[in-house]
């Protein structure tokens, strides 16, 4: 009897529909289930820790999966079978035995995007990076990232769907950092609601354009209503850095920096 | 009459078949004449500072042209022009009037070009860095890049091409930076010869996976042998990232950092 297997996935998300399967669509889980097929030889559905948006990357995605019957793969060979399989903006970074009960999105404790901005139009940072028209404040961005710290309702800054019974999420850490080319913003939470942090990057660089005021935002926050977001953000600046377990799961490849 | 001008170019190679225009081959000196024709009106060459590889990216490539009965364009608007008539991946950063008889070539001072070498083999790396597959020696990668400065006659590292005239270069500096994902080499001279930085790198290598030693890579250089140099480095490490020029042109954005 195999254990389940927790996968460590990064993807440039430039050409896929997003991380969900869906027909006659690329979509990352989609590509990822057709090389579990190839190499196991068993059609195995994999359970991902939460969707991403197309056009969204990430370096620390997980997914779990459990073999039943199909062949076995001493689990350190996994990740190189999986990826001789795979296209090259997909990468199996790690496979690891997790418990019979484990589940990639139930067991998360938090997940951390980042998402980056650059201050320059270049070849190079537009893949991977928001390059907005105008000059913004440095500074003003920085600052309104406090705002959304803390347990909040984040209808404000959600679409909705179905699916979203609750829209409280506690946001651990939000913080801005100058780097290089631009700014980069890491924000930590328990879970995120479905274009959360688009919603709040776009509302951010409203501020950062002297558009809006702090006070408004953190009005715009507690009003509970979408119509106080500011335009979503692109995809491309947005990346699932880190998907936290309370086990020591994959936790030689996400150093705990914030 | 009209003012030469020069062109301030970067490009992510990695869908072009080198700088240097070639009848049914997509290039980069191609593309950007044809959005020069689209833009000025007329057919014109443009005279770049040096040929890149095919898969060899540029943040710094300048090239020059001169526009005698074209659409006369504000030269502040040149780039922008030139840009709405260009793929994503190319990218004029600035236009520059400049002197009756500047050219991009003769005039260039010195070129520097970093490689860059990822210590992971990732979806984000991969397309601007060599991932090497051997875990490889950081401090003898630095010790080797010493050998190469100073001037010398570079036969060694460099492929055999009629219009090489002279193998003699003044390397100004080479040296090796540790970075987050690796490291990162840059090399400035006065002119480079075929394939010159890839095969210092491939060689680089070399030394840093123990396979050569210091002396063996200076008897090679000293040697003027093609047959001393190891494999070439791939493209997709390869940057030119400034062409400096004795005036003022395009210095605001090209620090000179070494």
């Amino acid at each position: 009897m195999h254990r389940p297997l927790a996968l460590l996935i990064e993807y440039d998300g430039t050409h896929y529909a997003g991380w969900q399967r869906q027909p006659n669509v690329r979509t990352v889980q989609g590509v990822v289930e057709r090389a579990v097929l190839e190499t196991f030889g068993v059609p195995l559905q994999i359970f991902g820790s939460g969707r991403t948006d197309s056009g969204v990357h990430a370096r620390g995605q997980v997914a779990h999966l459990r073999v039943e019957d199909g062949h076995s793969i001493p689990t350190d060979k996994v990740a190189l079978a999986l990826n001789t399989h795979l296209p090259a903006d997909i990468r199996i970074r790690a496979a690891e035995e997790v418990d019979e009960d484990f589940h990639a999105r139930y067991n998360a404790n938090w997940r951390e995007y980042s998402y980056t901005i650059s201050d320059e139009h270049s070849v190079f940072y537009e893949r991977y990076s928001w390059c907005p028209k105008l000059p913004y404040d440095h500074a003003l961005l920085a600052a309104s990232a406090a705002v959304f710290i803390g347990e909040h309702d984040f209808t404000t800054f959600s679409k909705l769907r179905a699916e979203n019974r609750s829209y409280v999420c506690n946001v651990m850490n939000c913080h801005v950092d100058e780097i290089e080319s631009g700014s980069l913003l890491r924000i930590r939470a328990n879970r995120f609601v479905y274009s959360m942090v688009r919603s709040i990057v776009g509302t951010m660089m409203d501020v950062a354009l002297s558009r809006k005021s702090l006070d408004e935002v953190r009005s715009a926050l507690n009003a509970q209503d979408r119509s106080g977001c500011s335009q979503l953000a692109p995809p491309q600046g947005l990346c699932l850095t880190t998907v936290h377990y309370t086990n020591e799961l994959f936790h030689r490849f996400h150093p705990v920096h914030l």
